[in-house]
């Protein structure tokens, strides 16, 4: 690949019509990203841009498949928007040793690992085959911040200096 | 401040009217903490004190966000109860890398956030604004072990010596 | 003990009648185990075996305590399993620092500890008392991916060279 892994977030962003330039503004008192040694713990991503959750409700209720995989793409852009400015750059992004995924589900809606391919790709996407590479977890859970269909943390380590 | 942290954890138990000083029970076959090089990987928390899970129930439902917020507090007590007894004192947290807020909420509560913001706040009191602080992730789930209200569990790094 | 851990792990396999020989599928676009430093980190395992997913529904409705049990020690042997392939041999494991443990859970469900006590049970028994020593999170969801009962995550370490 040719293009840096941030041209690569850029258009990501712009095909998917969102802008991540803004403050990615967090629910409540604590901080959006806490650097430990190499390892970088984002907090939970919920699909908001600027102040509107863009997702909302219960996929495989009033929610469509399709519609919670973008909200999977949301969280996981802003994670790599926090990870950028944090970082100066997602060249530097070593991997991802865990994302987990947190489905606001119908009760008989068993396709949480199709919602979170949405993030996974993304990921793999912008990241390339080997920085994107991640280990993942995908629960269905009853509810989310603010009705978010989607939540994902996640742990990036950064390339040595 | 001129305080230490482990006199803040004093006065903030003292005044939530709680003890920590017996033991940490838990639920099950496993540790409550283990020590991972310079982390401390402590186990999810539920609001017990002594024998009694203090607060129990679906926020939104049966339990109001003042009740919820309460029992995030005493959940991540007994998290800095652990620290403290594995590390001697609360003095030796360098950070907070992760903590995780399970919330057993109503289908309509959308407020975890705010539940959380109990068990920042504490963090922060105790720890103060460098060590307390902490990357999060709050979600809405259906059920808890003996009908707790929260569950935190938490990653905690520590000074080099 | 004079047996290994390998020993172990192959013993208990054939105790719950499963082959963990085969290819260990996931469902979607990640990686089954990441490799970071001294960690590596598990993907969310449900309970599958080959192609069947061999426990599934909801804990307390149509799932009993035991099958839930049974549940948990599949997703962990499933987990030990990929630990194996990745490290050559189980006795590489130092500790597991972290195990999150999901329950698919009917609403008046709460004994997700006892379901978790399924995979902790496999973790000591395989890998030791010391090796897998473990700190815990259990929970109670709505949904899993492909209506599995339960789905289990973790973190291992691995010995220094």
């Amino acid at each position: 690949m040719t293009q840096s892994a941030d041209t690569r977030f850029l258009e990501q962003a712009q095909k998917m019509g969102y802008s991540f330039d803004g403050e990615i503004k967090i629910g409540g008192n604590y901080v959006p990203l806490v650097r430990d040694g190499h390892h970088l713990y984002v907090s939970g991503q919920i699909p908001r841009v600027e102040n509107i959750v863009v997702v909302t409700g219960a996929v495989g209720a009033e929610v469509s498949l399709a519609d919670a995989q973008k909200a999977a793409k949301v969280c996981v852009m802003r994670g790599l928007a926090l990870l950028q400015r944090s970082l100066g750059s997602l060249e530097r992004i070593q991997s991802v040793p865990r994302i987990t995924v947190y489905v606001q589900s119908a009760p008989n809606f068993t396709q949480q690992s199709e919602v979170a391919d949405g993030a996974s790709e993304v990921l793999f996407h912008v990241l390339g085959a080997q920085a994107g590479a991640h280990s993942r977890t995908s629960v269905g859970v009853l509810q989310l911040p603010k009705n978010a269909t989607v939540e994902i943390d996640l742990i990036a380590s950064v390339k040595p200096d």
